[in-house]
């Protein structure tokens, strides 16, 4: 971690242009903190000190980069430059970086880079963004299964630099069929002499390259491992993925349904162009208008009650805003416990009967609280009975849709946080508005 | 993974109660499979399969069950037996399970366990739940710097059985100070007769017991390594944190954030008693009554107007649903960019400013759209004009208190999820009625 003298001396090294004491200071840091002090710089200094640094460390410190800093990096770097990084780059890094690039870059760096390197990343960017291909990393260490334990031991110290954090040597046959892997322990206790085959252990799991980022995320947290290999369909080894990678998947998957619960595109950040990000948001307002027009038609099937009695229009906010509030609850435990992996059809009625209950105790404590406050303020028990009845009557609701929603969504392939909020609010709305009203109007007819 | 054919015998195998054959396949599977079989199994099923296991596994398939199925073994379990269990756990796993008994069952299981192993258990259970040192475990290699790599190998035999994962060898002096690290690579390609001082790196980075799991994370993120060793204010080793806790943590949480902007308790899981989630979510429900009985009390105020002219009532769903939804939006950006560590308060101008653009755009691009339907559907162009001006001023209130509340509130220290919501949508609750009323009633009393 950067020291706060480290810091301050870094800031004033940059505002002098010191490149020397700049690049030896730099030598001694981690990429992760250089990354980070560069964030912390204006865009002109962030370049300068970029520039300072050599291929192999600007490889590992623009992968360690947040967007914006990395943007801003890649939008003013030469080809040439460019070129020399990526090929520094493992195959993983570098197909993500390729996804920022502009068309030019791209062609420009493809060409600057080694023919192994560009077949690499050109076999990475076949595979999808969010599947185990995108993770994958085509640096990993593997041994055929009749090679000795010395054989190996001379192979890391030919390859050490060429790959950080082996956590385990893949074994496969002569067709390249993972057969198991090695352990570091294991080769560090065994004989020389040794063959692989006997020194193995089998691998925990194997991962094929379609599948979904977050099914490997589960299966890393299953297993426990630092790293599982990826097959194809026959068996032949392809790569690995390391829980590194795993890690930023499962914060990515839950920034993905965080914004989707809010109504906002997976890939939004903070910081960001307002317009893009105001296009983006207006499709899903335009939805919530939509529902929000279809609430106010049934709020207008009452107008002419609510022109007798207007302190009606008054309760409206609190039977809404109650709905929504206690259907949010229960939606966001359902979809939390569907993405966590705690939640299947299986437990379905039990979830329902549960937030059932939940739902009509608050609507009854809730509508207690509320119908005496509504009585004791416009001093007409039938106004009280009419918000007693209603706020059951929407907490049942947001109950019963809160839970229901996200699971059909599910059932239909539709990630449950994605309309789950909207279709809910809307239920809430409307149906609260429509029993408050028909109940106040019912009331209010039968006895004034 | 359980292959459906396996999954079928077992089954096949409990429901014939063949102690001998599901032993036998039992052996065979890694300690996940089996947690996750378990899981799927009835109460009674699940305590006959467990105790089927011998300790050491089943030390490692109750650290892998869910909360469910945990608890029901824990509630029927022996004392005798599980002291066996927990005498074969590492030690934060134990620490863990220790968190869920029973005080009897703790003073049981305490009294059968190794005197080592209690003591051990008894240190981690000082610590905070969600810092470092509840992470932490105390399995983990060490070695002292003047011993030889041909002594750090015999160490390794000798204790490769109990210590699981071991990513690095921690290096300390004569007191215990943290001095470095082996990697296994290393160790592997160094002579036996070198010092361990020669062969060590330095460690990218320590951690204190006291330290925030969230912190943690970021850490382990940050320098993407499997292990990082906990030191005390001494900087003497006290344990380490391997990265599948972390990740635990990361997603931990993530369901933390999700649960406060709900307004749930964080401890809520899908399934679980009726009566106590419902007695943790009334609190906020109360919360959020308040706050509705103050937006009530502001179309209170234009009780006479409503009386006059009752179509006012008819829009005010709109007016406050699309407040409500565009703040969410504004306010799950910046709730996930702050726990994601892409915003602070240096950022904080920038990304207002922007979001103040976008609640500017949509709510001019959202008004016309709206005052046009409502003039249509009214045939006043006094309420499209009203509709119109308050969508722009009740979306520009979104964008400000729900870029300006998390961050002030971060600031008190308070967790930004925590109440950002309530105050974000009584703001545009009432600053939306206020607005849509008051301009209404101006200008219907001007030009009617």
């Amino acid at each position: 971690m950067l020291l706060k003298e480290q810091y301050d001396t870094l800031v004033s090294l940059v505002q002098k242009r010191d490149d020397d004491a700049l690049s030896a200071l730099l030598s001694t840091l981690h990429p992760s903190d250089i990354a980070d002090f560069i964030e912390t710089l204006e865009e002109e200094e962030k370049l300068y000190l970029f520039n300072l640094l050599d291929a192999r460390v600007a490889s590992d410190v623009i992968a360690e980069l947040n967007t914006a800093a990395k943007g801003e990096i890649l939008g003013s770097i030469e080809s040439n430059q460019l070129a020399a990084i990526v090929d520094e780059m493992d195959s993983d890094d570098a197909a993500d970086i390729f996804d920022e690039l502009t068309p030019t870059q791209r062609a420009a760096v493809l060409e600057g880079i080694d023919e192994e390197d560009r077949e690499e990343v050109e076999a990475l960017l076949q595979y999808e963004d969010e599947t185990a291909g995108g993770l994958m990393s085509l640096e990993f260490l593997y041994v055929y299964e009749f090679q000795t334990v010395r054989e190996v031991i001379n192979l890391l110290r030919a390859r050490r630099d060429q790959i950080s954090d082996i956590h385990y040597i893949y074994v496969v046959d002569k067709k390249f069929h993972l057969k198991g892997m090695l352990r570091l322990t294991e080769l560090l206790l065994a004989k020389r002499s040794q063959r692989v085959s006997e020194v193995m252990d089998p691998v925990p799991a194997t991962i094929t390259p379609d599948l979904d980022q977050e099914e490997v995320a589960k299966i890393f947290k299953k297993y426990d491992v630092p790293s599982l290999p990826v097959v194809d369909s026959e068996g032949k080894l392809l790569g690995r993925i390391t829980f590194d990678d795993v890690m930023d998947v499962v914060d990515e998957e839950a920034t993905e349904d965080f914004m989707r619960l809010a109504n906002v595109e997976v890939g939004e950040r903070v910081y960001g162009d307002p317009l893009s990000s105001a296009k983006s948001r207006l499709p899903w307002l335009i939805i919530n208008l939509a529902t929000a027009i279809l609430a106010s038609w049934v709020v207008g099937l009452f107008e002419d009650t609510i022109g007798q009695f207007a302190f009606l229009a008054v309760f409206m906010p609190i039977v809404a805003g109650m709905g929504g509030n206690a259907g949010t609850q229960t939606l966001t435990v359902v979809v939390r416990g569907i993405a966590l992996g705690d939640l299947d059809y299986g437990g379905a009625k039990k979830v329902l009967v549960k937030e059932i209950v939940v739902g009509l105790l608050n609507g009854l404590v809730n509508g207690i609280l509320m119908g005496i406050i509504a009585y004791v303020w416009k001093g007409l028990p039938i106004v009280g009975v009419a918000i007693f009845l209603a706020m059951v009557i929407n907490l049942f609701v947001a109950a019963f849709f809160g839970t229901v929603v996200p699971l059909v969504l599910r059932a239909l392939k539709v990630d449950p946080a994605l309309a789950s909020g909207v279709i809910v609010t809307t239920a809430t709305d409307c149906l609260g508005f429509l029993s408050f009203l028909g109940i106040s109007k019912f009331l209010l007819e039968k006895m004034l």
